[in-house]
């Protein structure tokens, strides 16, 4: 479809995005009416949202359209994960210039949905609306069948444990800032990161202390842990396994491959907290302890590289 | 405070904008981790999703910052009322300049939240991002205690009701859209919507089959559930009560009052249909019947005025 959204119509559009939109059977109601209906039992409600905003979060002539869908719906889906939840539904909010072909809105809702399916949640809900830019805001709705694991328990003596890729995408972001487009499995980690989604429930299970969903940055959320815990982290550099690929953007560009992995955060790895080495489930890679004191520390120093993200 | 976003920084202006947002019972972790935790216990959840851009619906100098909240909360919260649910919690994601004023996202947020009091929904979590609008998304969720009330179950021979104001805001909105700030009390009524809050709750247990929440405009949102449903509606214009405000504002500016009736949605009211008149609760004015075939009409006629409002 070579239509724009001006063409097309909200209403339109919204009959197209809608067939996208596979239904699991937690929804006793689409999307259609005033609200969604979910079918919920007795139990703990995971909620989370998060805006992107092009340009900012994303740009299109970096990334297909489908990708794009998919890195929207992988940061939300994190956040449950984050949490030892599981995802079942979410809701999507576009706002996008009347210009925007109905093709790219499309494709985004198919990245966006396909995401979804990976941990079985369905997209219940959305909203279409025009704006100068392109804006989109997902919120998640998830459940756990165990007690949520919060930022805020991890304990003196705990060891801290990664999950996942970590600075792949932030590898391939400055590729892609540099006007590069290899080495391709970094460009590919951030056009469409692999969130480790079975992760978080294992951790859950197995006992883990605090969690986090690394978006901000590696320390930078490290450091959110140690905030809500009332700890100090220390990340340990040996610990770290760099990936070729890494070690090459590094060399190309003149900076430590490390940066990448303390600094970056579009991999969507999970970080937590674990009693002891033995409690660490396969899968998780001890990164480091926690300790007495505040803040985070790189093998007892300050981090000196970039710390992480903000928005203003 | 006349600092602007940028100066303040995203984690400074969140640790503001919480401290605005009080946690019912129902919220076992609030905002500041990767999710919120609300207990549910089993039933029927119910999930909307609406995106406000500025200069579309709604301009910073037409609406204090506070009632521009208030609006947002109760465009959403109308939607669970539509349902014929309680909304119990809302996420809000924040999109703008770096310019913007904190003054004016806390005045915001306060409105926002203080709307949400109003049926004791707590804001539980949100987003904060930079764009060049501002851009406001909410996502709210509530429960049903009784089946939800969807579109699709008008049925032939049924009355049409409506509940709350209507048409006040499309007045105030014609007067603000010429330049006047008066009749004051059209003004605010756009500005600050009143939505029966009450009313769906009452009309789920009173035996509505059908309902919505007019935003669209009353014809359009007729329309909806005549869609939805398989059916016609017919609209009587001798059921409407035209308040003297309205007749004033027609008068000067040459229009049927009854159009801003008709066309308008901000007031956030209330269309459902009941089998018969006899089970019309209290506060619910009928206005029209439901008949065999498609579309709405106004006395059986088409309706020539402004039917709605489309996005592009």
């Amino acid at each position: 479809m070579d239509e724009s959204l001006g063409e097309i119509g909200e209403f339109g559009l919204i009959a197209e995005l809608t067939k996208l939109f596979p239904q699991g059977e937690h929804v006793l109601v689409g999307p259609g009416d005033d609200a969604a209906v979910l079918r919920v039992r007795t139990g703990h409600v995971v909620v989370s949202t998060d805006m992107m905003v092009e340009g900012r979060h994303f740009r299109r002539d970096w990334a297909p359209a489908a990708d794009i869908g998919h890195r929207a719906a992988a940061a939300n889906l994190s956040d449950i994960n984050a949490m030892g939840g599981r995802a079942t539904s979410l809701t999507v909010a576009l706002a996008a210039p009347a210009d925007l072909p109905v093709s790219w809105a499309l494709e985004f809702a198919k990245g966006f949905a396909d995401e979804a399916g990976l941990v079985g949640a369905s997209v219940v809900g959305g909203d279409l609306t025009q704006a100068d830019q392109v804006v989109v805001a997902v919120t998640v709705i998830g459940v756990c069948t165990v007690s949520p694991v919060l930022r805020s328990g991890a304990q003196v003596g705990d060891v801290v444990a990664l999950a996942g890729r970590q600075g792949w995408a932030a590898g391939g972001l400055a590729v892609l800032g540099r006007g590069f487009r290899s080495p391709r499995v970094l460009v590919e980690a951030y056009r469409r990161p692999e969130p480790p989604y079975d992760a978080g429930g294992i951790a859950a299970e197995a006992g883990a202390t605090a969690m986090i969903d690394v978006s901000d940055g590696l320390v930078a959320d490290a450091g959110h842990v140690a905030t809500a815990s009332g700890v100090a982290i220390d990340l340990h550099r040996a610990a770290f396994e760099i990936p070729e690929p890494l070690h090459a953007v590094g060399a190309a560009l003149g900076a430590d491959p490390l940066q990448f992995i303390l600094g970056g955060g579009d991999d969507h790895a999970l970080l937590a907290t674990f009693p002891d080495v033995a409690s660490v489930p396969d899968g998780w890679l001890v990164v480091g302890g926690v300790g007495d004191g505040e803040g985070v520390t790189v093998d007892g120093d300050a981090f000196e590289g970039p710390s992480g993200w903000t928005h203003f």
